[in-house]
């Protein structure tokens, strides 16, 4: 069983991540962090998480639990999160980190500790997203260059401010690597009005944004006859939850060193 | 019975039509028209379309036709059909008009025989699109207030040269007008880069080009906690031929007038 | 504003609720009951539901906050939903019910409220859904009897114990009557080996089950080259909820009587 | 450019093969084979599939355009294939044979020219469906024991008669292949009523039978959180047709030998 901590454990993807290892059969929650001084400190975890009494009470320093647990989950701020990881190299523990928005010195700072400690670090900790790419790669091979027009649709809630995502993106850029189709020169990102017809070889994007919608991507091969569509569907922050729980389990058995989900997935 | 012609029937869709009169129960296929002195004249319908022998022979001239025929279907160019509307003033007969592209001139001498040919005139027979254009209105109606996102999806096959669609167009149009949201202002048509959130009144569109489609519609009106899709998907040339036929039994029994395909269907 | 009490504010349904009403610009966030006697009592239905504090603390019983309140919105059990009528009555409060599995003993005694109580009481509160039983009447009455085979999928999480769900069955009824094409003769629920072709008026039923889905739902309209397909799908309970808060801000506004989301939507 | 003979070139297959080899840069029509004394005997080949004159005539037996020829390709009728079997072995042509519903004594007397004929024979030559039993082996091995659903839905015609398509259950032998999990076991055909909830282990299988579907399949592997679904769609005989082009391109350089599609696209 590997013994796992969650940080910020009363934010929406903290109460998540709990609900996560709950339900995983080979982890167990050994604690949960809150920010110091909280009103929260020694709630029980899972009251906090909607599901009853856990008998496991949140913290707001790890220490007070560094005799318990195996892994660090921390999808929080960059600030934290180095000092997490700080914690780790002093007391022998691992890490799993899903927070975004590193600065190059912060990013520099966590590499800083590759040699210590050993840590997933990655963007996007879903097991289906990781594998679809791995899809993409051997769809594109077989088909890309056999008269087979690519696509890549994606609908992201109303709130989501860039286009196309980041996630459609890497999706094209896997493709575009296999097929030696640039994006800079391949990729068609709008069709409006007199635009002509397609050409063989761009790889074109479709953006939708509407209500709630987690993440839809799909990627469409087509062509006279037939068309394969693979489609990833995420439904809630549990799926990245599940994903960094299951990085938690086999970061537990790795040496140090900075590992991303391809490495936790064996799809390299 | 009604007794159909086709015009242009060596066509891809003059075949298709010829593939719907034989399907429908209450329609009777009594003659094909090719071009003036083609070498098909003489070939049985049926073979030409693949069908086996049928005991119809395609003539050059509707006038050699004229009494055995109650209804002419002409999805040929601007020229030819209105020389077979002045043929249908001429000869008490009637017709189904599919043909685009006229000018405002054609169009003028179009509608001129309003007062003596009963005449279906629709850019889109299908019986599904005219339908889909009601539940959306119907859909907008409820939904369009109450916080709901709209957002059109559209597909196409790779030699489609425009976008979005007519069709795409024509249903943001019903919305914008049930809604009040002319499409001008409140239409969204391309999604790129640092965007920012959705606008709660716009209405979006995205366009797929790939392979044969023939052509796909999604309308999807969503919110947190659920979405509603409308679609339609023609899925060969068959859809617009039915929708012609129907709309040929339908005005075999209207006099004299210029139809669209909510008369036909009913559906105002 | 419509002042709104959730009662079973401490489940998972009751924390949506709570989500709902702080979303809805005319609703507010009245009161919040739990079980007598619960440790739950005076805990902040901010704090309760996730979303930080609101001020409003939870009781255990509807009568300390009787002067607080318009409205009861009460998805938990049969029993406690009529004991909360019964208070309904008495303090002249209105009431919204998602509560199911009443027995038919429960389901009169429920009904013998109608005189003094103003109560929305349906299965299925969402919004979408119930637009989409009115779509689908319309597509049935214009395509059921023009060769369009008519299909029903569905697909829930894998918790779910019956085949279809009832919502597909509720689809099913609707255009079954619009048709007079009793499911019990033309419904189909199984394809399995040589089953032969598909026959002209049924209505065939297919279910998927799996991982978390809450709800989706599609109705296909198919022919010879074209399908209309009417899809609803449900991403949260949130969809329950929104509705239950829209019938809330309704019910406050009618005289005593039992009301359906028909009469919410005015979709009759 | 390799030389391509059609048999059965009147049917609907063979214009639809007709057109493929069209379409074909790396192919060219060198002949189409009709019935021994049929009336379309020195029809020209593209005037027969609606494409205008090509400028080669049909024939009724394969040895008066011997020398014209490098491949045949078959999708007619177990006897009709036999005997054009001997015929190239005699001529030292090649093969490809989509032609299905061979009995086992048939299929001994194929068998019996793999030392002779260079043959692809493939009950499904669609690239797609070859390439989606691939990604489904590879997704099946990432995904199938860490908790996701499998389940398999398709779609076809109103006239198909069997349910599930033989190409459903093709995929999911495949992932039962895999996983270890024996159809026979794991397979589940039917839901209807009180079923109970889903097993972990099991691989539903859905039906849809709707208007003119070619063929439709979706496999979707679901968890909580997150879904990933490879779907495919066939639009047109073109699919098969294609493939079997492709297919004689490919034998037209091989030794004698009986081969599949994942033979001819490297699948392996």
């Amino acid at each position: 069983m590997t013994r796992i901590a969650i940080v910020g454990v009363a934010g929406r993807m903290g109460r998540t991540l709990v609900n996560a290892v709950q339900q995983d059969t080979e982890a167990s929650l050994a604690g949960g962090i809150v920010e110091p001084g909280s009103s929260l400190v020694g709630v029980d975890l899972g009251e906090l998480a909607g599901q009853g009494r856990l008998g496991v009470a949140a913290v707001d320093d790890p220490a007070r639990i560094a005799d318990d647990i195996d892994v660090l989950i921390d999808f929080t701020a960059p600030r934290v999160t180095l000092d997490n990881l700080a914690f780790c190299a002093t007391h022998g523990k691992r890490m799993v980190i899903g927070t975004t928005g590193l600065s190059e010195a912060e990013l520099a700072e966590l590499d800083g500790y590759r040699e210590r400690v050993p840590m997933v670090f990655a963007p996007n900790m879903s097991v289906g997203v990781n594998l679809t790419l791995q899809l993409l790669q051997t769809a594109a091979r077989a088909l890309g260059d056999e008269g087979y027009d690519i696509e890549v649709i994606e609908s992201h809630h109303r709130h989501k401010v860039d286009a196309p995502s980041g996630t459609a993106l890497k999706m094209g850029e896997v493709m575009a690597d296999v097929l030696e189709r640039p994006l800079k020169e391949y990729g068609v990102f709008e069709r409006v009005g007199q635009c002509g017809p397609r050409t063989d070889k761009e790889i074109g994007f479709a953006t939708l944004r509407a209500g709630d919608i987690v993440g839809e991507h799909t990627v469409m091969f087509a062509t006279e006859g037939e068309r394969v569509e693979i489609t990833h569907k995420a439904s809630s922050r549990m799926t990245f939850a599940k994903g960094a729980v299951r990085a938690a389990r086999w970061v537990a058995g790795q040496s140090a060193g900075r590992y991303d989900m391809q490495d936790v997935l064996g799809l390299d």
